[in-house]
């Protein structure tokens, strides 16, 4: 008879998103009437903007006609997508061909760890997204270091605890922190990197959110990352893609296993036995993102998104808040209470949906994550909810 | 420094695939001026039917207004799909969370085998898609059986060498050969997995082409099928998605590993950490195709790629032509040469593309398969060239 597959015992009972969601059904079950609001999962509410939703339906229609129906694309993506995101996004210090387009980042991290395989170590920050540790322990991994980053830490961790490490997850700006890290500590990141000969899994899903010109928007702005990096990155928190499927990695071609074979080659080869490229549709829609009227269009996204996020913090200014500058999370620390508890009061007090910070690893206790995706109606009405929170608190 | 991930340098140098872009690239470098025809990879060319498209464009639409914008669905697909797929495709013999909605089969395939991991023992056809032993040696295994299936066993592999695997890979109609299995073939495939406590992985990605009703469309047609196996299928080939990527997986509830675990709990948090749903768009479209207007639309497809078929192996009747009826590929012998050798004259002599049998297996070897995916213009002027066929073969 066939074995269950060992690493899956090694997994923790529940994923953190469906035991909010049982906990949330739960709550409902009883209290039919409460109007909850989320604040949690970190997905898009806006509607998109005209001119990228009519490149996706103009994908769409093409594929009726016979002149425009396309079929399989090539595994790695559209050209076209590719050299727009070198020259657009990276400003040329990647060349197209180092750019996948994928269905985006959760995904793409779930190959990487096919890439590399069972035997390596790995270093991550704690609190992390959840995908780095769990994915990693599905494909086999058992050396896996957690990194505290912590306001103590100005939330950078201390790197010579990642010393030997194999893989290096680091995602700026930090899901679920929202701290974001500073042209400096990238540079120590990338010096340590290619001290130990490591290599960063450089997470940049959030970086459409930096508006701080002091913090790098990919890790291949900082001097030799291509030799010691690789970056996955994403449509959906940039253009509102999360329900739509578009993300990318870049695999420089200057790096190099052990035996000094090529990282893109074996990338390249995993992509085409195992992936089939993003939907056509989505690609459309990911080069109506990147021209120029799209851009502006993510601007308006980003910057209400953002606003949000100024709201809530300056509500919950008597609190210890952290993040919700240059990223749409919040990271609330409530002393002496666990972030299931205070989860739980939330639900029950606020009818608010949030995310408890022990969820994303040990050094997330006692936080909550606020997450700025919703409506302004929504968070103006959990603003008003707020000024119930000394009650239980 | 990191080590290159053992598992690939077992995997052979080229992948089918991009091997043929090469020749293809090369022999054009030479020939700028040739006509070269495809009949090559299997991949679906003719424009999508009005109301299929239609429902594209409305979920494309959609994202653009407040009330219907949607971000991350379920990770296991949306609602209404799972439903519609139990309730069509497998008319109630699964329930539809049993069903989970993928990105295509290709990508479910190498999520399958991260599920199983590398510690399992498997058998798989001998010619078969690429994709099952090339992922299954990514991930690490290396208890490898292959089953010949050749016109001496009407295509139907020796279980008995199968003996105490623990996964089977099976599909039909078959990718390449074109050979549907019969009711009598697959009980007797069930038959043998019950009595082993094998998990058979079936692939029906091309069901929507079989005609003979003794051909059952998918494995749970046969009794006890749902303890034993597992069917992973797509909208690719029924509706032409090949390039909106959709797809599906059934994973039985009465499916158990050897510890009594469940294999459907396992898959589930599989796709909850590593995927996040295929695209809403794709999903959209997939409701229309299994509407009634939608199948209707398939149908017409369907009829097309399978006239297409008719007319190429009536073309070859020279020769000694497999599949074809139940099946949109047609599987030809040339007796005393190599597959690759065929598919070079047939690419220098009559500027056609195909795809040489041996890259499926070793039991492909002397053999090549035609696609039915081509236009009809195509098609006709492909048979017009095989005139020539005998000035080489």
């Amino acid at each position: 008879m066939t074995k269950r597959n060992p690493n899956f015992a090694n997994l923790k009972d529940h994923y953190l998103f469906p035991e909010i969601n049982q906990r949330k059904k739960a709550f409902l079950a009883e209290h039919p009437e409460a109007k909850l609001i989320s604040l949690g999962i970190g997905d898009t509410t806006e509607p998109l903007l005209p001119h990228i939703t009519s490149t996706l339906c103009q994908g769409a229609s093409s594929l009726g006609e016979r002149d425009t129906y396309t079929g399989y694309g090539p595994e790695q993506g559209y050209s076209d997508l590719r050299e727009i995101i070198a020259k657009t996004i990276y400003r040329g210090s990647v060349t197209p061909d180092e750019v996948f387009i994928s269905d985006g980042a959760k995904c793409d991290i779930g190959r990487l760890q096919l890439l590399f395989g069972s035997d390596v170590s790995i270093a991550l920050q704690d609190p992390a997204y959840p995908v780095y540790l769990d994915g990693s322990i599905m494909q086999g991994v058992s050396r896996i270091t957690l990194l505290p980053c912590t306001p103590e830490n100005d939330f950078f961790p201390d790197l010579t605890k990642a010393k030997g490490c194999d893989l290096l997850y680091f995602c700026s700006p930090n899901n679920p922190t929202g701290a974001t890290a500073t042209r400096q500590q990238l540079k120590s990141l990338v010096d340590f990197a290619r001290e130990q000969r490591s290599i960063i899994i450089y997470d940049s899903a959030y970086s459409a959110y930096i508006q701080n010109s002091d913090c790098p928007k990919s890790i291949f702005e900082i001097e030799g990352a291509k030799e010691v990096a690789l970056e996955t990155s994403s449509f959906s928190k940039m253009a509102g893609f999360t329900g739509v499927r578009l993300g990318w990695t870049v695999v420089p071609k200057d790096l190099f296993f052990e035996d000094g074979s090529s990282v893109h080659k074996d990338w390249s080869r995993l992509i085409s036995t195992l992936f089939n490229g993003a939907s056509n549709i989505a690609q459309n829609g990911g080069l109506g993102v990147l021209s120029e009227r799209g851009l502006e269009e993510v601007k308006t996204h980003i910057a209400f998104y953002l606003e949000n996020a100024r709201l809530l913090k300056e509500a919950l200014e008597n609190f210890e808040v952290y993040g919700g500058e240059n990223a749409p999370y919040l990271w609330v620390k409530f002393p002496g209470k666990s972030s299931w508890e205070v989860f739980q009061e939330f639900l029950e007090e606020l009818h608010l949906v949030t995310t408890p910070g022990s969820g994303f690893g040990p050094s997330g206790e006692g936080f909550l994550r606020f997450s700025a995706f919703s409506s302004r109606e929504n968070v103006q009405k959990a603003i008003k909810r707020f000024s119930k929170i000394s009650t239980f608190v």
